[in-house]
């Protein structure tokens, strides 16, 4: 039985569903096959209608989901109505990716004659691959789960998508589906394009079932590993698009700190404890300057955090396993407890991460934490994500240093560098050749944690930030790891896809590349 | 020792190498990872720099390259010259391709606000994925070996190749790679962009070693999948690009059998065996329509496959599984054999693939064979490649029957449809529908065998066709594979890499997304 929980209590409220059986699971990979044809026929724009609708259907039901997400999640109203705005942009942003077309790679040779020889008429773009399946997150129960950005961008590709529901949010999970067939109705789509699937079993049948295509994923390296695992020894091997979290590493440059360290300490003790630490973009380290301004930054570091509440986090498993990583990093040789906050309710333990009864005081706690370590413990757990609001403090003595600190980091979703130019530009060059050559994204003078979702958006990066450090799960370009180009040669006008059509019409009319060149629409 | 044989004769001619040691393999790769970022920093015009002068080394030694190709592949000069002419043309294409820049994906969004509240400036491209691991193919020793075209687009990119040399032209192999590192010192590069690794062993190695970013692999089945399972269970997995072949089908639509069965048998029947059948498009399945011009069509075939020559194989390997596959092929029930071209000189026994002993009439030989069966026959190993000139006639009694004999086709690399407007139209839309779901290349009126280097070409396809459905190993798009976006929030002008700056200046101008819109350089 799958069982919605209040995130507040601990308690179960309602049984949400039974475990997705393996025939259920079959006959819904069959549906969502059969429909794959279909939602790719209805062209782009009427893609981008379905996911307008989408969108539109999801704001009627704000009230509803952002209670139901809030009950399961406690992660608070404020924010899961900026979650729910963030996920009706997503779909809209994807509706907009698509009526512009250029994501296609429309691209035409016309015959002619090369050094080869005669070369015929080529004709290239891009087409859906089939069923996604898609692992919604914990900690995102709109914006990456259900109706989030890998379902958006793989719906706008033309891919019906199979989603397994988290366990921490099954009750968001049935309403969110519902919601999204809704709005596809509305829109005057009547086909299977998001189907649910519960339970952790049917979830590895799924990823392993023929007729998926490719699978999105948002959640922990381990789990996130296990599938991909399933995915790559597939008779038919499917790409896994896993984002599995990292230690977003900040820096903060000997001026930056002297003129504004106390900022910079604020800004980073929210960033870290934005949503109780759970975001995966979370600064996790923190590289901070030997000195005077260095220790004023880590006091007022420390003063930020020591004001801090605790804050409900989403499931026992992940307080559990805050409470034991952050235990092991405070309890390693070379480690100190700078500050920590408030500790939780009734029946809680001082300490991060406890959980706690049911009733009041209830759910599952996590306690900010603030930690320094010498730059020699910087190997092994210290260089690891722990999920949940903990930051480590590194001190380091000159450029020299911080770039053999930074060279032993694991490859990451985001680096960040606080500096002040031109004072810090030559310790600035270093970072940022360094960290971008393991990260996805590098900010400047930021907090890792706001991930936009626009055009120039990449949130990726090199194994274990990701299983595959070509794609991103937000922004224009997701849409990519849905798709696959096929090519046509020598075709007869009637024949192609329009967007290929020497005349396209206005409806299909994008950006194409037409004998080397690009040409407008 | 790695030993080069006279294709001709199976003797050995000549000791190429050592296998390389796990010592010498991991200098090779630390000498790769430690160019990667100097290749990188050339920028795109010194790197189209050394593409090109790469491409006229080459030329140069004309007559040495193609003299070693043809002794160890016994593919003949006139063949051998064209694959160097295509081979050059590949590695200034892929120049061209990085000096127009679009590849790079630019794009930026300038800091405003949004639904979501205010969005930090934003600046994406792609960069190289570091050093890459190439597998050359034994059919084509210089346009997809060690010169070729993953060679080619990684170095585009920006990325050192390591290439394991394929056993079956080591010589040729060292001399286009000692070819290519004077291409680039005389275009002033000195860097070891292109090393050279012998043995199985170091193969294996090579794919598992931490410096390898990616891999790109032309070969068989068993050995692509073998080096995929490598890639995908390393601890910090990376993609492996393999284009592992297939079996590509024809379809001859009832009216083109009639108006020009004949012209189509004889293009099919030299399509077949073009290169002795050692092409990854040959065609290897051709759907006939019932009746009288559909047995003329194959007639004609048979006619034309019965006055083709027997042709010297690759390797004693190939040549053997090319007899032990053909052999069973002819064996099956519901398959008989409908012609056999000439067989080969003294000492071979009648009969597909035989290998010989040394000498006059020596080396290993193919004799192309032209099978029918029935439609009932289709699964199992008639629905695989069979490496050679064999070619499998199936006539069909109807759409529906075509209809069904095409769904349960494995993915390919490419499909070929012989249809006349409008007779043929309602047959053909099914065809199209069909095929183009699971092969990269879909081709009218035309034969497999031609992969043309351009922006549109597209040779790949679903597994089993390659191991990733999204790239190409051939055309513009080849380079992505070696790319990954990063994205740069926030960042002053003068730290951006030049081609996201507001002011790129001439040389880093490049067309970009700029806040949603695509603007020229």
């Amino acid at each position: 039985m799958i069982s919605s929980l209040d995130a507040r209590t601990g308690s179960v409220v309602a049984t949400v569903a039974e475990e997705t059986s393996e025939d259920e699971l079959d006959a819904l990979c069959r549906s969502a096959a059969e429909a794959a044809p279909e939602l790719e026929a209805l062209g782009r724009r009427r893609r981008a209608t379905m996911l307008s609708g989408m969108a539109a259907t999801l704001e009627a039901r704000r009230a509803e989901v952002v209670q139901a997400a809030d009950r399961e999640t406690a992660l608070g109203e404020a924010r899961l109505n900026g979650e729910l705005t963030r996920t009706c942009f997503q779909l809209r942003f994807m509706a907009d990716v698509i009526t512009d077309g250029a994501y296609l790679e429309a691209t035409i040779d016309h015959a002619g004659d090369t050094p080869m020889g005669p070369r015929p008429d080529l004709r290239r773009m891009l087409r859906p691959l089939g069923p996604v399946a898609v692992f919604g997150a914990s900690n995102f129960p709109l914006a990456f789960s259900v109706p989030g950005g890998d379902t958006a961008s793989a719906l706008a590709a033309g891919c019906p998508v199979l989603v397994k529901a988290h366990p921490a949010h099954p009750a968001t999970s049935l309403l969110c589906a519902r919601t999204l067939a809704e709005g596809a109705k509305a829109a005057g789509v009547d086909l299977p394009v998001v189907s649910l699937v519960f339970g952790d079993a049917a979830g590895a049948r799924l990823v392993e079932h023929p007729a998926v295509k490719a699978v999105g994923f948002t959640g922990s390296l381990a789990g996130g590993r296990y599938l991909f695992d399933l995915a790559s020894r597939r008779p038919s091997p499917i790409p896994f698009y896993g984002e599995l979290g990292a230690l977003n590493a900040v820096v903060v440059a000997p001026a930056a700190a002297k003129k504004r360290g106390r900022e910079i300490a604020d800004g980073l003790a929210a960033s870290a404890t934005l949503g109780v630490g759970q975001f995966c973009t979370k600064p996790g380290l923190v590289l901070v300057p030997a000195g005077s301004s260095g220790d004023s930054l880590r006091d007022a570091l420390a003063g930020a955090v020591r004001a801090l509440p605790a804050g409900h986090m989403l499931t026992e498993r992940i307080a559990n396993s805050y409470a034991t990583g952050s235990a092991a990093l405070r309890g390693l040789s070379g480690v100190q407890v700078l500050a920590e906050g408030a500790t939780a309710g009734a029946g809680t333990q001082a300490g991060a991460g406890t959980p706690a009864s049911d009733g009041e005081g209830g759910g599952w706690w996590g306690v900010p934490l603030l930690l320094e370590a010498d730059a020699g413990a910087m190997d092994g757990p210290l260089g690891e994500e722990c999920f949940g609001p903990v930051l480590v403090v590194v001190r380091y003595r000159d450029a020299a240093q911080l770039s053999q600190l930074l060279e032993r980091l694991a490859p990451a979703l985001t680096a960040t560098l606080h500096a002040d130019l031109p004072e810090d530009e030559a310790l600035a060059r270093t970072v940022v050749d360094t960290t971008s050559e393991k990260v996805g994204r590098v900010i400047w003078d930021g907090y890792p944690t706001g991930v936009a979702v626009s055009w120039a958006m990449h949130h990726g990066g090199p194994y274990p930030a990701t299983t595959n450090a070509l794609h991103t799960s937000v922004g224009a370009a997701a849409v990519r790891r849905w798709l696959r180009p096929v090519c046509y040669q020598n075709f007869p006008e009637t024949m192609l896809p329009p967007e290929l059509r020497e005349g396209p019409g206005p409806e299909h009319s994008v950006v194409r590349r037409v004998d080397g060149a690009l040409v407008a629409p």
